[in-house]
């Protein structure tokens, strides 16, 4: 059964989440230019990030034995002041959105200062660090579209879920244009909330628009947790089976059956092969993967994001895959790829240009100096946007 | 400036917040018959409610000297086990939407178990507590409408501002059909989530026109924090000027120059004066009867919970109020009547009972055994709103 408030009808998993066993470091100091981060609870003047990515929490616990900043897998110590309050900075963080917590007394709580965001498997804070391109995803004055709760029946689950729906700026306005749409997908222990949230997607297709960069679409983001089977854990990869057979099968049945024909129904949409993509971080990219490869007839433009790539032996047995597909984007954040876990089958770009070399339209894009986070995924939908739907 | 992810441009006020100086007290024993919020983050198996509505708090904290659990203005304390974890129980809550926090060695955290809501001026944890008639907010398979982010220019205050939009479950199935308006203000220290989430608006009204009791109609949720002066603070209350003239100007400016016509341009509305509506809880309830008072040509129908009342006094010094307004709603939680602060003028009862000895369509609800809190206001729209719009 559903929350209203949040979506919760799922089982949660921790998939390629970037949390790992912290330790405790200390941070030398840096820069004292650190300001508010834009991601803070209104009026509140911590956590603040200086010039170098460093992140300061603040939090007054007069009581408390020890206060420590948890981020990024790391856990830096904060020192307590005459006022009662732990102040802590962390080393650099690269630019963009990171999950961070507070841990005091050994209790792992949300720091009450920034606002909070659903990922690894929780809602919990968050903190931007301001990065160079942040203009893409700047709230600016141009036109607005919307972001749509949409509940809905899925006969598939038997339950009302929940999706969010970005409608672009001028869809009320004349209500005979129809629209292509594209399935954008989270990552494991994300869910619906991710890319409306700290995943910006809004104010990217906004700026796009009003910069014609991109065609006006609707996006589509929904839950794709596993919904069918136990979510194997993490230990379990290093045997072979993973992930293990079917484990996105609920979720396509979902998608097919349900989603896309409740969508086509009560939106303005280009019902048809054409126009429509689907695209997925992470978790989401592998779902894009597994769903694309068996449904060429459903969808024609394809984004993989921090998800691996398609190879051209996933091609040739996918019959008609390389016929009615119009394009493959694949992309990563650097340091995925400098520093890559195992288990995507090979080399992502060289993939990009063996399928490029195989007749596939592709095309690969690497992040700059970010990992597998939202910084990186926000700039994928960037670059993959302008490529939609240009028939 | 807007926060994207959730809205922030204003200062924040806590006006009618439940907070007080809040104390220890011990909590007895009651009926072990717990179960998990349904306000829980997924998955999370506290806090717990029981049949008393008593709640009951967990948090692993093993280095912590003291852990207290705050709700309702009381701190409980909480016992740590062998496990690390410390378990405590309130006294029986109100049925209903609660605020509350955790105390972890003086620090005031929100409970990493809880979702969380805007209100007291932060985002911050709550609980459900079950209540008898929960069923006429429940998420039911009933045709739903969308709750739309609505991000606007307003010239008033030269800034983009968010509100979120209740479109009914048909909206977008005839594209001919024009709707009536009802614009819905939260209160202080909360924003313009307050009645999407916690509120469940949606919910509400869905269910509502879904059962054939009420007429279908758009509902706008904006922010009606105060922007143009400081607000004051509580304890100026009492010198006189209070609330400061003035203080709802700003916000009756934005609604008369820059959401109502947004709003009128970008849905289909009616767009008139007998199919609009306003109505708000304790402070936007206060907006509602100042800016109603003074713009009887823009809204026939009125709703204030929890927030005064319009006495025949008002009505025979604002011109055209008496002529034009088709319905004057007013209601209360019956525990503030039972120790109603001062402050509102008089008994709101009676004064319902003379406006209508005075002529004026005139409601008066009171929401049994619930205070100053969303159950209240919940069941205020819901006896509300079948009485909007029946011409």
């Amino acid at each position: 059964m559903m929350r209203q408030n949040f979506a919760v009808w799922v089982m949660v998993s921790v998939f390629w989440s970037q949390a790992c066993w912290a330790q405790q470091a200390a941070a030398p100091a840096g820069p004292d230019d650190f300001k508010p981060a834009s991601s803070n609870q209104p009026g509140r003047q911590y956590p603040q990030v200086n010039s170098e990515g460093r992140v300061r929490a603040r939090i007054v616990a007069p009581d408390a034995q020890s206060v420590l900043l948890d981020i990024g897998g790391v856990r830096y110590p904060m020192t307590k002041g005459d006022d009662g309050a732990w102040v802590g900075d962390s080393a650099p963080q690269d630019e963009g959105f990171h999950y961070y917590q507070l841990n005091i007394d050994g209790a792992q709580v949300p720091d009450p200062g920034s606002l909070f965001f659903y990922g690894a498997g929780r809602w919990g804070s968050g903190v931007e660090c301001p990065a160079r391109d942040q203009d893409f995803y700047a709230l600016k004055n141009v036109p607005h579209g919307q972001i749509r709760q949409n509940l809905y029946y899925s006969k598939v689950n038997d339950s009302i879920r929940r999706c969010f729906v970005y409608t672009p700026p001028d869809y009320d306005k004349d209500t005979t244009t129809r629209y292509p749409v594209l399935y954008l997908q989270h990552g494991g222990g994300e869910d619906e909330t991710g890319w409306p949230n700290q995943g910006k997607t809004n104010l990217i297709m906004d700026n796009l628009i009003a910069e014609g960069k991109a065609r006006p679409f609707i996006i589509v983001m929904d839950n794709g947790t596993w919904t069918t089977a136990s979510p194997p854990r993490r230990g379990e990869r290093g045997r072979g089976t993973w992930p293990p057979e079917g484990w996105a099968d609920n979720f396509k049945k979902t998608l097919l059956e349900d989603i896309i024909p409740m969508i086509d129904a009560n939106y303005r949409t280009l019902a048809d092969q054409p126009h429509r993509a689907m695209a997925g971080l992470s978790m989401g990219g592998m779902q894009t993967r597994v769903i694309t490869l068996a449904s060429p007839g459903t969808f024609s433009h394809v984004g993989i994001f921090s998800g691996g790539s398609i190879s051209p032996d996933d091609v040739n047995k996918a019959p008609g895959f390389k016929e009615k597909i119009k394009l493959v984007f694949v992309s990563y954040g650097s340091r995925e790829l400098e520093n890559r876990r195992t288990g995507f089958g090979g080399d992502p770009k060289a993939n990009a240009d063996a399928l490029k070399e195989a007749g596939i339209n592709s095309h690969f894009y690497v992040s700059p100096l970010t990992a597998h986070e939202w910084q990186s995924w926000r700039r994928g939908l960037h670059e993959f946007a302008p490529l939609l739907f240009r028939d």
